[in-house]
């Protein structure tokens, strides 16, 4: 297996199994740190910069947590805008990261153009973590989501899957990848116009990932054991909340809607829900004391994966 | 007396007279630390999350600055609109505090509703601080300024208090509930139309507060041992400052207003004046170096009063 | 040589020749740890305060990422419209300076206003660092700078200059004070309304600076060892970059941008080239790869000269 130290993480095209494994291995180990509530000292010595291009609360502060619980320390800007560096209509990813490389140890990049991240890592001398590029992928929340099912139902190969939201998504992507690694049927139910795009369907069938569309929800969710769900609809920004009351609520087509009734009556009595929030009204709220949700799990495994790949990629944990 | 560690602080209603001696005892250790200008080891395996909903320099900074000072870590966002839990439009309390609490120890949140952090605390399995919500309440700050009394003054029952300005504020309602637990008259002077609400006077009357309502800052300056000022004015954020000039400047009514020559004329000979700032020109520049001004020492206490309330909830300080 | 300890590093002009030495000295030995790439502990117990009053990243995260080299905690503002101290219409740089010196060691400021940072060192008990004040210096800037020439080339005495740019900027000015106190002719070549101002003119020859201003850069590169570039002209931030494609790009006139070409037939085999980036066009990509760069370099040096600053400020080395 290739090393870790000194590794970009940009796809999860590049994920072998094994590989998969071993970050699922080093994220246990990191997991009872977390759960103790206490930083140590693991990555004192070392530098997290934040590059976010676009706005961000959970991956930016989840990658920030994770280094704080490494003992790490942490500088980089939120919000593009904020900077110089922002002017992206003035500055190359190049130049950024010719000055970026001088102020950590390693680099967490979220940017609204696919491939930035890719183009970072051609130009640094320390690795790049692809926090979201575009359209592209997201592959630390998929590492994230594998881990949770892992943890959750004790496997990741023979679980069925179910994807339900917007397919031309970062992170559907990422999982698409992933799960060629793994004996993992998955079926994706989005709105006609939300589907997977033809090249990337051809490029999973190149990959020999077993895969389904259907139309309803209620086709395939009974046969599922993980089931995960992404928002369809956006709410309208230009509008504030007042304005948009009883407009934006309520939403989403029921097709796409996770209800506690659709669970009850139709879902596996152990199967498990994963969204990777915010959310809109996909997943109604009185789903979150059923046994299915596991999203809460899902955002604390998401701090727990960053440790381990933060920890991985800086040669700090084998 | 209740532990504070893993304790709330959302409210002055919550303190015990005993647990306010008790703040004040551990502030006057932190004292020492923060004079040295040294960061200690104390909370260096915790971490601090700042949740800002609107932008705050004074309370935000300070929190940090504490946080610093106690060798811990800082992570969190400084603006909603930085961040996709920003969104109030979109995510709930519940749903951005299911994430925050992964993200560090404790979390101190300013928020433009009334109650947020209340809604916050219900949920996190970490505790929350109150870093004033909407027409709520301000906690930090008025066990800021108690304790500046009692480090000016040597003691806080038995002294008069004034307080001047908008008496719908936050901080005015954890002043009224602060000093129900001392033996402190208090003075309230303010425009009719930011006068204490009937509510509000109905409950502090009910916790048998020692009040008044006067009118002019001339009937009861004489007495006053403590006069606390907050703005009654607000500069007109939709112009700029050149636009503005000669109107903003100077447009606080001079009943209002605490000036040299008032404090010179009529003030008691050791009282002293207490302004949390930024402020417009309630408190005139020449004020700063008489021997009543106070407010510089109170923005140092506002960064020992942290210290001493992130230590003790985070059960690093009995 | 006066204590670097406490003192404010506001402007050039205050520096003294042994001083530079001092400075790039420290600096010699802070490279060492910067290059290891790993935090020590040398100022794990303070706290640098970022006031930054327009956006930047270079001059911010070099100072960020220069603390947390040296263990520091770093808190403070990126952008003054986050916070309300930001209320520029508002608070004065004492009021904000009196609450900042409680929150850190020493205080990093950028402001629109030129004399901001010299007002501010007024009225605070901590060192103030000038990060650039309106057209006023920018001293962390040229120190990196010059620190530049001293590796890349061994000495700074006896080396001619070359500066091309809008004359009128804030580096222009430490830049001038600073050859004063070395033996360094100077070309300067700008726009004729970006020229040096009669008024700096004048004060540069009173220190007896060894300068000539020509039209063209054709008339003084073939002479120069060093070859400091800065923008002259703007992108349109107006408008979206889609609509100014065609229109930014290649701007620059070609008499203040620095080809490939130009250097290849015109400069010195071993002359050296800096900017501070970013840049427009006026040093085109192509010459990155080319023996002359040094602008990388000087990234890097950004870091290692911050680390000596803090450092010496805090009294940490001598």
């Amino acid at each position: 297996m290739r090393s870790f130290a000194g590794r970009d993480i940009l796809s999860l095209k590049d994920f072998e199994r094994q590989e998969f494994f071993h970050v699922f291995e080093v994220a246990r180990k990191m997991e009872d740190i977390a759960r103790e509530r206490k930083n140590i000292d693991l990555c004192k010595d070392k530098t997290l910069v934040t590059a976010f291009y676009q706005p961000s609360t959970r991956t930016r502060l989840a990658h920030e947590a994770a280094m704080h619980r490494l003992g790490g320390h942490v500088t980089g800007f939120a919000d593009a805008k904020m900077t110089r560096a922002g002017d992206w209509y003035q500055e190359s990813i190049k130049d950024t990261v010719k000055m970026l490389e001088f102020y950590g140890d390693v680099i967490v990049m979220r940017h609204f153009q696919q491939g930035a991240p890719h183009e970072a890592a051609k130009w640094a001398s320390v690795p790049i973590i692809n926090g979201g590029d575009g359209w592209g992928e997201h592959p630390t929340q998929i590492l994230t989501d594998l881990y949770t099912v892992l943890r959750e139902k004790g496997r990741i190969d023979g679980l069925k899957w179910l994807a339900v939201g917007d397919m031309r998504m970062r992170t559907m992507h990422s999982l698409g990848y992933a799960l060629t690694q793994f004996d993992c049927p998955i079926t994706f139910v989005s709105p006609p116009e939300m589907s997977l795009t033809e090249e990337f369907k051809a490029e999973l069938k190149s990959y020999s990932l077993n895969f389904r569309e259907v139309e309803h929800v209620e086709q395939a969710i009974a046969e599922a054991d993980v089931i995960l769900v992404e928002p369809v609809v956006q709410p309208d920004y230009t509008k504030a909340r007042d304005e948009r009351a009883g407009k934006d609520v309520g939403m989403t087509p029921s097709n796409y809607k996770i209800t506690r009734e659709l669970l009850t009556t139709k879902a596996k009595s152990d199967a498990i829900l994963l969204h990777s929030l915010p959310r809109m009204d996909e997943i109604p709220t009185d789903v979150d004391i059923t046994r299915w949700s596991r999203y809460w799990q899902e955002a604390y495994n998401g701090v727990v994966m960053r440790m381990a790949l933060l920890a991985l990629v800086l040669g700090k944990m084998e």
